[in-house]
């Protein structure tokens, strides 16, 4: 189908918090530099939620196709496109990686000037369009550089990593999000030292995937509602004034507050991971840094994508990593709304859609 | 004098904003692991010029010694003591290192458990007495651990420094405080790395100090009220996207946040200098740390005073950092007040008082 506009099923999203309505859509060939993938597997990740529901007035764009975590083959590739071909396994990354801007060459940023995450795109960068069609004619939006929930998507080729072939697709697909996300806030951004205390604050898939990132998994289980105190006063007394790393995947203010104050004062590192779609700010005092507290925020697990996830693949096709455990559901890729259903009653760490 | 009660004359002050009164007070002889020293240069900070006012009523403790930024001999040493002696040159800190708790052992930190920076702590750690009277009997209660308007004082030894002989003693005044927060700031906790810009918000004696911790020196002044933009923005066209590095000096929220935002998105540090004695919170929003710009706070510059500041002194005697041009005022003790207006009226960088 190179150079033919493919028609297939998409998941198209027609207002805030309505079900997804699978619709036949008109896929448009690539651009220069731009990849058309077949979507084998996709799963719902938390930041597809709350786009579902349109919290941010200004990400409300309809109609729309949702999804950034997935695993596929190259249908085909745009002009100009030399590091992918068709039949390639790749998975798409919400946080490209063009190899040429400032940060892109700088060691200490993964966030590509032209392709890093942005929630208020919503089409391709070469020209301002969509490749995705209604039959008569309409645009449909694109989300996030992926747009995933779709049998055929196109992405700017900054946003597609080739990856080993003989690693298995269906895990290949947590590499997209949740994994590398998870993995790499405690690899990457927080560089973990053997010894160190660790405290998790929120145990979906990102959570997880952050213990996940530790040697030793979790020692103990905390549920902040059976404490008779605030958790970080019990996680000091635990761990002899406080972890050496927090990470905060929950996307709460209060939470993160509790996970920032459970670190080790003098050298306690909190990793933001979680989205916080509140107008609030954040809910520390100024002279609170100057107990030696520090924070940062953690995207796509600093991990590059495009040159690192490879490697990340091939640990994982060693089972140097285990992600099989992360998918908890499976279903038939007409059964979207029901994934969605499992994900908001926190059912589901993932659930695998096949397409 | 040794193991005797010394009078001598110390600036008193025996409430919020009050002038201070210059009066005959008695000290008494330092007790275990601490040391009585004669001052002989002591300069004012805004640190001192906010307690003074009593601006936070929990600090509000009188009558009190202020002072922390100063020079002097040691005139006894209590039990124990065995790295000072009769005669030494020290200075004191404020930021003291006891060397054998948990954060003096780490390589992360500076804050001593017993003996790091409080302005709550108004009595010796080791009996909570005080060792300054008045002629009638009653207590004159410390600041900061060093209380240096007073012609003798009684430190804890862990906040007492022994320094080279040959060290100009007026100039290592400025290492009690200023010149090593800000310095420190630079070289300690960002340890910025050549070919970096660099802003620096507040040119005070911490700002410029900042500005001494840097090869260059200042290329480029602005007047935030002279600019038709927020400073950031003008910032950021000066230098392709904002500093790598941008130290808060002004201890205001404002200020704060544009040196926040001067910084370069994907690396841009910024480090907290500036004391903040206001009730709000960081004016940051949670999701504005995923950007890659991280913000810190620094103490003290991040020296562990005793093991760190005679190397320091030594760099100051061979003139590699220049701290004599920070001393723009030279007044004698007794015209401590004039000298505090000085600073209030922003006309003095320091003003070395003469004891």
């Amino acid at each position: 189908m190179t150079g033919k506009v493919i028609t297939c099923r998409a998941a198209v999203a027609w207002g805030p918090g309505q079900p997804l309505v699978m619709e036949e859509i008109l896929v448009d060939p690539p651009q220069k530099m731009e990849v058309r993938i077949k979507i084998l597997f996709t799963s719902i990740c938390h930041t597809d939620l709350t786009a579902w529901k349109g919290e941010n007035e200004a990400q409300r764009v309809y109609p729309r196709i949702f999804g950034h975590e997935a695993s596929g083959v190259v249908e085909s590739v745009g002009e100009g496109v030399e590091d992918m071909k068709e039949g390639d396994h790749v998975v798409p990354i919400f946080n490209g990686e063009c190899g040429d801007c400032v940060y892109c060459k700088s060691e200490k940023s993964n966030l590509c000037e032209r392709f890093r995450v942005n929630p208020f795109k919503s089409v391709m960068a070469i020209d301002g369009n969509c490749r995705f069609s209604t039959k008569q004619g309409n645009p449909i939006f694109h989300f996030l550089n992926t747009s995933t929930f779709s049998e055929y998507t196109v992405l700017d080729s900054a946003c597609v990593v080739k990856i080993d072939s003989q690693a298995p697709l269906k895990e290949m697909t947590l590499l997209s999000c949740g994994a590398s996300t998870g993995l790499g806030a405690a690899w990457n951004t927080a560089n973990v030292q053997a010894g160190s205390s660790v405290a998790v604050f929120g145990l979906g898939a990102v959570g997880l995937a952050v213990v996940e990132g530790q040697t030793m998994g979790i020692t103990d289980f905390l549920n902040p509602k059976d404490l008779g105190e605030p958790v970080h006063e019990k996680i000091r007394e635990m761990t002899n004034g406080g972890v050496d790393y927090s990470f905060e995947c929950a996307g709460n203010l209060e939470v993160l507050r509790e996970a920032f104050l459970s670190s080790h004062d003098g050298w306690g590192l909190t990793v933001v991971l979680g989205i916080h779609p509140t107008p609030r700010m954040l809910p520390l005092h100024p002279m609170e840094l100057f107990d030696g507290r520090r924070i940062i925020g953690s995207v796509f697990g600093d991990f590059k994508g495009k040159s690192q996830l490879p490697h990340f693949a091939e640990e994982c096709k060693r089972q140097e990593v285990k992600l099989d455990e992360f998918i908890t559901h499976e279903l038939p890729f007409s059964e979207i709304n029901e994934a969605f259903q499992l994900l908001v009653d926190g059912k589901s760490l993932r659930c695998l859609l096949h397409l």
